[in-house]
C-alpha cells in the first residue's frame, strides 16, 4: 500500500470516537494500513500529541471489536495532533507544516487523505481552506472523506457540491454511507454474480414486491438539535434507504468496477418513477413517535423529547410505494419503511415471490405462503429463503419453513474498517457518488415539499409499534403485507408471517 | 376410520419386532388405528395369545420411540395370536375362524388387511391359501401389504404377480418401498407445488445434474445367505433408488392423487432411456467391498464375510447413469449410487444447478461453486441450498455457503407408522404399484444379465472409502463430480465439496 498522511477533521468528536479510531485500529492489527501513514488529528481544541494519543487509546479501550494488545504503541505512533479552526487560515498554514514534516519523515509521495467527520455546516469551509492553505497541492494523490448529510434539499446539496468540487474533483470524493459498509449490503453483488439461482428469480417474472425496511428502537436520544428539522426522510430516505434499494435493483455490469456499477445504480434513479408533490399522499405515509413502550419500558412521545418543538410536525418514520419502469422491474412495487421508536431494531430486505402455482394444483392442502428470500443486515447477518415443507410432526401439513445461512459475528469487521479501508486503496465503489446522491434528491425533493406544505397528514404511532396503519394499508393497496420476523408468536419460530 | 382386522404373516420375525409393532403403537398412541380393529399375529410357532402380547410389549419397550404408558393393557387387548405352517390349509381355516369371531365381537364390516411379512418365497403360498380358505371372502374391503424383495428378476416379478393377482386385484397391492414412507421423500411433492422459487428452477434449463446416494457403513452383517445372491443392484437400486429417482424427476399431475401420482411416475420410467447388456459397462459401475476402516476399527471385506461364498462376485455398491429422455430431463444426468461399507450413513439427493454465469462478469474472483439444492432424507431430514457469498471474515472472498432448514427429529413418526396408516385408510400414493416395479426390473434386468455374464468389472473398494474410483470417473465423463458433505475438512463447515 501507498505511503499517505491521513488528516481527520473532527478527530475530537463522538464519531471518531466510537468509529473511527476503532476502525484505524482494526486495519492496523489487520495490517491493512501502509507500513508509512500518519494519521494527524485536528480539532478545535488546544492538545498536546501526548494527549490525543491517550484520548485514542481510550477510544479503543471503550469501542474496538478488538482490545488494545501489544502493538499498543506502535498504533500510537502514527498519531499527531493540530488544533484547527475551521474559519482561520493560519491553523491550516500549521497544519500544513505538520503534514510536511510527516511526510519528509515517511519518505511519503505526498498521498493525502482529508476526512471531515464534522458538522455539515464545515463541509465546505474546511475543503475551501484547503485549497487556500495549499493543503491539496501535492504530488501525489488526495482524497477527501465526507459524512452525510450531503446537502438538505436538492438545492443545497448541489451548492455544496460546486464548492467541494472546486478543490476536489469528483472522483477524489468519498461520500460516506456507512450502510454501504455493512457486509450485508455489499454482498449484494456477489449474490447475483455468483448464484444462478438467484439471478434467474431477480425479476418481474418471479418477484412479485420487495420490502426494504431500516427500524430503530430508539427515539430521537440527544440528537433533537439536528434530527428535529431533518426528519426520517433526510435522515434515512435520501441517503440509505435509496441506496440499498439501488443495491438490490440494479442489474449487474460486465465488468463489476466502481465506474460501471456507479452506472447501473445511476439507471436505476433513472428508471425511478418521479412523483409530484401533489402525488405524495397517494404513496408516502408518513408518521411521528407518541408515548409507548419498548422492552417493557414506558417512553415518552417524541413531541415531549428534549429539545424537540412541542408542535413539531417532523416525521421519525416514512414509508413509501416506489415503481421502477424498467423492463425487469415494471409491476413490481419496492417499499421501503424507516422509523424510530419501532417494535424491532433491524435493517432488512424482504424479497416476496410470486405465486406462481396458485390454481395450478389440486391438493388438500389449503393455500400455502409465497416463497421469499430475506437479506437480513443488521443487527444480524444473514440470508435466508423461506419456502413451505410438509410438517411430518402434524400429518403432513404444510407450513412455511425458513432456510437460513448466517456467520459466527464476533469479529467481523465494522462497516468502517471497510468504508476506510477502501477509500485508502482508492476503490469508490461503496460510496455514494454525486449523480446518485443528486438523483436521490431529486426523488425526495417533491416529498419533502409536500411535508413542509403539510400536504399529507402526520399520523401519531405507538412507540414499540409497527408505525402507523396506513403504512400497512399502503402495501395492501396491491394486496401485499408487510412481512416480519415472527419471534414473539413462537407459532413457526424463525418464520416470516404478514404483520 | 372404518373397523378392521390386521392380520400380519410372520409376526415372529425380525421386521414384525423391530418395526410394525412400534409403528402400531405409536399410531394407537396418536389415535390413528380404527376404534374397532383386531390385529392377528401369525407364524410358524405354536404360541398362546398372552405370549404373544408379551413379545408385542417386548417388541415397545425395545424398539419404539415412545414407551409404553398407561394404554399399554388397551394396545395389547387389540393383539391376538394364530400359528399357521404357511402351506396348511387347515391353518388357514383356524385362521379364519378367529378372524370371524374378531369381527362378530367387534361388529366389524369384515375390512380385512393382510400383511406379508416374511420371506419372498412365501409370498404366492400364502396368497393362494387366502384365496382357498375363503379368507379373502369378505363383505368389507380386502387389502394386501407386501414387502420387498417383489421378484428376483422381471420373470420372476412377473410370475409373482400374476399370482398374487389371481387373489387380490392391483389396487387391493399395496407393496411397501419403505423409502417412499420417510418425510422427506413424502416432501419432494409439496417441494414442488408449494414452491414457485424451486417448480421455476425444477428442469433442464436451470439443473446441470441429479445425484442420489444410498450409502451404508455397515456390511453385509448376518443376510449374506440372502444378500450374497441378491447384490446392491437388486436390494437398492431396482427398488429404493429408482423409486426415489422417479419422486425426484415426475410432474406433478394437475389434480395430486394418487392414481395421478403414479401415472406421472410411470412416464418417467418410460422416458428412462434403454439400456443394452452390452452397453452396461459404459454407464454401470459395480464394486465390492474389500478389508478396510469404519470408524477406525479395521472391518474385514465381503468374502471373508460369514456366509460369503470365497469367490464370491457379487455387487455390494452399484453405480450408474441414467438419462431420462424427455423435454424436461433431456440432457440430464442422474447418477445413482449406493454402497455398503461406505465412508458415510446417508441417503440424499443432490441437484447441482447450471453454472449460467459462467463468463458472464468480470471479476476479481475465481471461480465460484455451482449452486446445489441438497434434500438430506436419512439419517437427518433437512432441505439446503448451497449458495455464494462474501465472507466478511476473509476480505470479502467468495465462498459457498448453505442454507438449512432442519425440524427438531426426536419424535418424528417413522416410515412404518406412515406406510401402514396409509395402507389403513386405503391411500396407495406413498407405495410401489405394479407398472412401476415392472418398468423398474425392465431398466434393471439388462444390467442383472450383464452382472452375471460378468461383461463388466467387479472393482474392490475399501471399507470406509467413497466406492470405487471408477464411480468418480463416470461423472466425470460429463465434467462433474459427486457432491459430498464435507463434515470433516472443516475448512467451509456443512458446506458440500466436490469429493
Amino acid at each position: 500500500m501507498e505511503s499517505l498522511t491521513f488528516v481527520l477533521f473532527g478527530a475530537t468528536g463522538d464519531l471518531a470516537k466510537r468509529k473511527i479510531f476503532p476502525a484505524l485500529y482494526n486495519l492496523f492489527t489487520d495490517k491493512k494500513l501502509p507500513d508509512a501513514i500518519s494519521i494527524i488529528g485536528s480539532g478545535y481544541e488546544q492538545m498536546s500529541h501526548e494527549d490525543f494519543k491517550e484520548r485514542v487509546k481510550q477510544s479503543i479501550n471503550d469501542f474496538s471489536r478488538r482490545k488494545m494488545e501489544s502493538n499498543e504503541e506502535d498504533f500510537l505512533s502514527l498519531f499527531h495532533y493540530q488544533a484547527v479552526d475551521a474559519s482561520k487560515t493560519e491553523d491550516y498554514e500549521q497544519l500544513l507544516k505538520l503534514v510536511n514534516e510527516q511526510e519528509t519523515t515517511h519518505g511519503s509521495k505526498g498521498n493525502r487523505l482529508f476526512y471531515l467527520s464534522v458538522a455539515p455546516e464545515y463541509f465546505d469551509v474546511i475543503a475551501l481552506h484547503i485549497k487556500k492553505s495549499g493543503l491539496d497541492q501535492t504530488s501525489g494523490w488526495k482524497r477527501l472523506m465526507i459524512e452525510k448529510p450531503f446537502g438538505h434539499d436538492l438545492v443545497s446539496a448541489r451548492e455544496l457540491n460546486e464548492k467541494l468540487t472546486s478543490t476536489f474533483k469528483e472522483e477524489e470524493i468519498y461520500r460516506i454511507d456507512h450502510y454501504l459498509g455493512k457486509p450485508m449490503v455489499q454482498n449484494l453483488e456477489a449474490l447475483e454474480f455468483t448464484n444462478p439461482v438467484l439471478q434467474s428469480l431477480w425479476n418481474n417474472k418471479h418477484i412479485a414486491n420487495v420490502q426494504i425496511t431500516a427500524s430503530e428502537t430508539v427515539g430521537v436520544e440527544n440528537r433533537a438539535g439536528y434530527y428535529d428539522h431533518t426528519g426520517a426522510i433526510r435522515d434515512m430516505i435520501q441517503n440509505h434507504m435509496l441506496q440499498l434499494l439501488m443495491m438490490t435493483a440494479m442489474h449487474l455490469p460486465k465488468r463489476i468496477c466502481s465506474e460501471n456499477i456507479l452506472e447501473e445504480k445511476q439507471k436505476v434513479m433513472e428508471s425511478l418513477r418521479k412523483i409530484q408533490a401533489k402525488e405524495v399522499a397517494r404513496d408516502v405515509v408518513r408518521g411521528q413517535y407518541g408515548s409507548g413502550e419498548i422492552d417493557h419500558k414506558s417512553v415518552r412521545g417524541y413531541k415531549e423529547e428534549p429539545g424537540v418543538e412541542a408542535d413539531s410536525n417532523n416525521d421519525t418514520f416514512v414509508a413509501a410505494r416506489l415503481w421502477i419502469d424498467n423492463p425487469f422491474w415494471k409491476g413490481v412495487p419496492f417499499y421501503i419503511r424507516t422509523g424510530k421508536r419501532m417494535k424491532e431494531k433491524s435493517t432488512r430486505i424482504v424479497v416476496e415471490f410470486k405465486d406462481s402455482l396458485k390454481g395450478l394444483y389440486e391438493t388438500p392442502y389449503d393455500k400455502v405462503a409465497p416463497n421469499l428470500f430475506i437479506i437480513e443486515i443488521s443487527p444480524s447477518e444473514n440470508v435466508a429463503l423461506q419456502l413451505n415443507s410438509k410438517n411430518p410432526l402434524k400429518n403432513g401439513v404444510i407450513e412455511p419453513v425458513r432456510i437460513t445461512f448466517s456467520r459466527e459475528e464476533e469479529s467481523v469487521p465494522e462497516a468502517y474498517e471497510r468504508i476506510i479501508y477502501d477509500a485508502l486503496i482508492g476503490d469508490s465503489t461503496f460510496f455514494a457518488h454525486w449523480k446518485e446522491v443528486e438523483l436521490s434528491w431529486q426523488w425526495v425533493q417533491p416529498v419533502l415539499d409536500a411535508f413542509e406544505a403539510d400536504m399529507l397528514p402526520l399520523y401519531e404511532y405507538p412507540s414499540g409499534s409497527q408505525g402507523p396503519e396506513e403504512a400497512q394499508e399502503l402495501v395492501e393497496q396491491e394486496g401485499f403485507k408487510w412481512w416480519l420476523d415472527d419471534d414473539e408468536h413462537g407459532e413457526a419460530p424463525g418464520v416470516f408471517l404478514p404483520i
